[in-house]
């Protein structure tokens, strides 16, 4: 019915090898790389912001933003007084090892103990690129509905901890939360899952607990 | 600071003669047919259902879903009474003209006047293959934010209609559908926009009728 173009599996079997040289180089420079997914509109650099302000003091923190096109998010961040690079995927929709090791090398990471990559908005493509991150974390946000894991599994498969973002407005939209939560852990039952709202900041506190303990673990490791 | 893959641009070439052919092919069948495109959860299996249903008295209606896995949707729709075809597209992120030829042939089309096409859910990738389509239709919905045109332009260039969808929650949202307009129509002066809301109707009208004009137009031209 359809075709799969063998130049696809080719890109993604160099960017397995990319992305464990990365994972390496950046576990030799102590340097933790979290790659950052979610749609388009699911609060990605809402999130990004509450979390490097609940993290700022405690760890040296770089920010890569990729997109399409624009810079509107990179100047968001800057203004939070911390590192951050812009990257363009020129036309791209996911974020490979070898941009991200170009983008974070351009930043510089001598001076970093954390960096995020907030990855293009899309719950498919970026799914099947490693990038080298010692976590990925997604966003599901409520309005985007509890289904989304039977639609574009390989994204909750692959995740290691899922943020349901937009937790303030489920009055409004039919999301069942334990539902989403068995259909997230039949995929992936090591999912690690926090319902939380980055604009109010309910829930916020469990992910950032979990997210400093995972740095630290790695870093004794 | 990166690197594009020669083999996309290659893709891409091949794709745009496939989709002239695949267009004049439908015109030739005097078969209409919609590419529907979205982010997850922007709603776009709900303007389907909705739209079929102010249409289908008047035209004879097939449906391409296409997903990465998963067919919920073709369910969804096949319950409408409508003919209807699944299309997987193997984890890859987009409907290509190819893919869509297939499946519309699988399908088949003589007995159809509309035939719709639920890309995909994506921003990115989908804007860069043309399927053949008479139209574009692209959905945008309130919770993702009115500064989607700055960051995934390409959408909004390539559409010729924008459904700005969830219109009924625009009170919790910070929405500015001027705003919104504006930043599109910078990109595209032509798209029509509609604000809608597939779930309470509001709005629907004005798009159902914009739809059975372009359809009756393309007809006699």
């Amino acid at each position: 019915m359809y075709e799969i173009y063998e130049t696809k599996e080719r890109i993604t079997a160099d960017n397995d090898k990319e992305a464990e040289k990365s994972r390496a180089y950046l576990k030799e420079k102590n340097v933790f790389l979290i790659n950052l997914m979610g749609s388009p509109g699911c609060g990605k650099t809402t999130t990004l912001v509450r979390t490097i302000n609940a993290l700022k003091d405690q760890y040296r923190i770089g920010v890569m933003e990729a997109d399409v096109d624009s810079d509107v998010d990179a100047e968001t961040i800057h203004q939070l007084g911390v590192k951050v690079i812009q990257l363009h995927s020129g036309g791209l929709c996911h974020m490979d090892a070898d941009m991200t090791a170009r983008g974070y090398m351009r930043m510089g990471i001598d001076d970093l103990d954390v960096v995020i990559l907030e990855n293009i908005g899309n719950l498919v493509c970026p799914a099947e690129f490693d990038v080298g991150a010692a976590k990925k974390v997604m966003i599901l946000s409520v309005p985007e509905g509890d289904d989304k894991p039977l639609k574009y599994p390989l994204m909750f498969e692959v995740s290691d901890c899922l943020l349901i973002n937009k937790i303030d407005t489920k009055a409004i939209f039919d999301f069942n939360e334990d539902l989403c939560a068995e259909r997230v852990h039949k995929l992936n039952p090591d999912m690690e899952i926090f319902a939380l709202s980055s604009k109010t900041g309910e829930g916020f506190d469990a992910w950032i607990e979990w997210l400093k303990q995972e740095i630290e673990e790695w870093r004794k490791a």
